[in-house]
């Protein structure tokens, strides 16, 4: 085993959901962001499916039993597997320069001469789908919409449609390919990438973003000279179905065992940073809460949950929730950490109405840490919301996602942009959050 | 002929050299901004001595013409041309990823199938210079030194000697390759370019950088498992000689013609960014400035000069000077825009002891805009100071650069960097600087 793992559990003293004894030593514990840090040094990205990603399993199972957990197991499940090959754009004469690209996930490549078309631009998915047929036919669709910034990401649900359905969309009307401007807010040249659609009527056209800086460049390119070509070429491979991993590990409840607190996070990530931010951070979270709570004792099952595939779209939390079908009643909670890794700013649950005076009893002691009480419509993040549609409680610590869509799915994404303090913060609110649930006896539910 | 060029310069009034009228309507013109964009967007990248260098070269050409220069024309060099390959480095197992890597400009390329060598980390060149070849020998060499910020960019020249001088002093020591951390301020996950030398006698060896973010990574993997290794792929074309063309455009003086007052800029950028900060901006800068005092008939002669391969060691900066050997003598000034378009705040001459009343003037002339005094030390910039070394008087009007190292040399040198107001305080600058020297009868070498 290795020693920070030991010493940093040994060495410390929690005090939690004791927010009245504020003025005693705080938590002072970066096994988070050792547990991070070791994820992205030593496994780096690990794409679903992919032998990295068997790798960052391997990895998780191993640090589990290091860090003592009493049980540590795997739960296999089937995906399509997905895989980014080389991939250029260039804007032919007379502006003939490479745009930087990006492969969306899923998308299939191009033939091997490429395609070379003229490129057409649309504000958005909406103005695609009105758009005359004519107008788009053997063309390439540019999707050219902007990503605004907020602490919620709230924007991202609004413009991320054109690129999970863009390709339908623009192969519908007889485009040949499309490119959206990237779904992020930074000026930074990556493009950005993320899981997209195709329907199973229409035909699959290869999908691709480029940077913001190359979607300004662009568009001042059609403005010169409307009848500008691109030529797209794109190899990815699409090898069928392969099995991957969900790993699982518990603290056995020290009275009321088989009552499950789930906290989880996504071990994947996409193949071009190394998922700090995205999800390493969250993965380093809750396997540090629960690690650090076994000193105590806690009365209620603490199950740590690091979900495969959630790029994919949720794969290995669907495969979970049909796995423990049956088992789901005696999961009293769940709440998952993957949106970067700033500071938690809100705390909103989506308990029972008679649970309300236990979550504003979580909302006083939380506020000590800066976080606002929330609303009761968490969805307790991606894959948990699988388990909330199957009547799971949630709740959500919100982190301050301002600048999280400036480095998420892109190469950006990596443990530099990682504040360690920020991090400790959101240990410590998971630490009050976890060890109250998992010492409660409130049914959530009701 | 474009119409916003005609407009912008018909519709301009210039209130140049006359601080005491500051009250007046401020020059309000983006001729500077419109020439950049123009050249970064219908050009982009323009390697010196590829396709797009000749682009570029016409590009100007047809844009000095369409300003009204009274004279435009080319001179012909020839260089060594070098263009990059595919390149890709892997960390080996245990810790299997991809770093992110850029050649060097002028490296050779690996063997087909690479160079595989466990890593040897050094904190700068004098470490490795110091080091016992048995510890080099056979290995990558790996300098992992960083940059730090200032508003002047004075710790780059402390720390480009690794990448200029690198490949040399692994290679006597035995190494196999070089990478060095990104020259970079930036922990952007891009690497960043620049010229490095062989020398006659020694080995050359391949060349690359890493992104900051992957020297860290690199550096905590090698503090876990010191015995590492790479996998350094390589392919870059160095064809031999070709030509390349330094393009010149005159404003004939009114009453002294023959004295030449010389603004310049490097046409030439790196491949993988647009080349706005380094050296779009200045072009446009000295473009607009010669142009817009077009109407005021300055007295002696403006001379704006677009350097040719400056980047491959001011390859046309030399051929100039040797080019204009006899007509130095009638060069009375010249000055050069290279370090992005960060606002000017400080003014510094390279004149004669009689000249500095003169030089005082200037100052006073150009302190409302928030430029300082500097001292009389100035280099005029990389392409002119092959012409200071020759007996030229030179200032320099110094930029802001404190984040212009975030960027340069790398993809994320591109037009959204460019703060269109800091570019207008530039121009204003230009334009007092040069109105003043053009319409002056002082000698600025006594
Ligand atoms: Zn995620
Ligand atoms: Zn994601
Ligand atoms: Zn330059
Ligand atoms: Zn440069």
């Amino acid at each position: 085993m290795k020693l920070w793992l030991t010493t940093m559990i040994a060495a410390t003293t929690i005090a939690i959901g004791q927010p009245a004894q504020a003025s005693k030593p705080e938590l002072n514990n970066d096994l988070a962001y050792k547990l991070v840090e070791s994820l992205t040094v030593e496994v780096g990205p690990r794409l679903a499916g992919s032998e990295a990603d068997a790798r960052a399993v391997a990895w998780a199972e191993q640090k589990f039993r290091q860090l003592g957990f009493d049980k540590v197991w795997t739960e296999p499940f089937t995906m399509q597997y997905w895989e980014r090959g080389n991939a250029s754009l260039r804007v032919e004469a007379p502006f003939n320069q490479a745009l930087v690209l990006t492969a969306l996930g899923g998308s299939v490549g191009t033939p091997f001469d490429g395609i070379t078309s003229q490129v057409v631009m649309f504000d958005n998915l909406q103005q695609l789908q009105q758009a005359n047929p004519a107008e788009v036919k053997d063309k390439i669709v540019f999707i050219n919409q902007t990503l605004r910034k907020d602490i919620r990401g709230s924007f991202y649900g609004q413009v991320v449609g054109a690129r999970a359905q863009g390709a339908v969309e623009a192969a519908k009307l007889g485009a040949k390919a499309i490119i959206i401007r990237s779904v992020g807010t930074s000026n930074n040249r990556f493009a950005h990438t993320g899981i997209m659609r195709y329907s199973e009527d229409v035909p699959r056209i290869p999908a691709a973003a480029i940077s913001v800086p190359d979607a300004m460049q662009l568009s001042k390119m059609l403005a010169i000279h409307p009848e500008t070509n691109l030529s797209l070429h794109m190899k990815n491979n699409l090898p069928g179905e392969v099995t991957s991993h969900n790993v699982i590990a518990e603290i056995t409840g020290s009275k009321r065992p088989d009552e499950i607190v789930l906290i989880g996070a996504h071990i994947d990530s996409w193949d071009e940073g190394t998922g700090a931010l995205d999800d390493g951070a969250g993965v380093g979270l809750v396997m540090a809460t629960a690690a650090l709570l076994k000193q105590q004792k806690p009365e209620r099952t603490i199950r740590v949950v690091l979900f495969g595939n959630e790029e994919g779209g949720l794969i290995g939390a669907r495969a979970y929730a049909a796995h423990h079908a049956a088992e789901l009643k005696n999961h009293v909670f769940a709440s998952e950490s993957d949106f970067g890794a700033g500071r938690i700013w809100r705390f909103d649950t989506g308990f029972g109405e008679q649970a309300l005076a236990f979550a504003a009893e979580l909302q006083q002691d939380l506020k000590h840490l800066g976080i606002e009480a929330g609303s009761n419509t968490a969805s307790g993040g991606p894959d948990v919301s699988v388990l909330k549609a199957q009547g799971v409680p949630v709740a959500s610590l919100q982190q301050d996602g301002t600048d999280y869509f400036d480095f998420h799915h892109t190469p950006n994404d990596t443990l530099d942009k990682i504040d360690p303090a920020a991090l400790q913060q959101n240990l410590k609110a998971w630490l009050i959050m976890t060890s109250k649930i998992a010492n409660s006896n409130v049914d959530l539910r009701k």
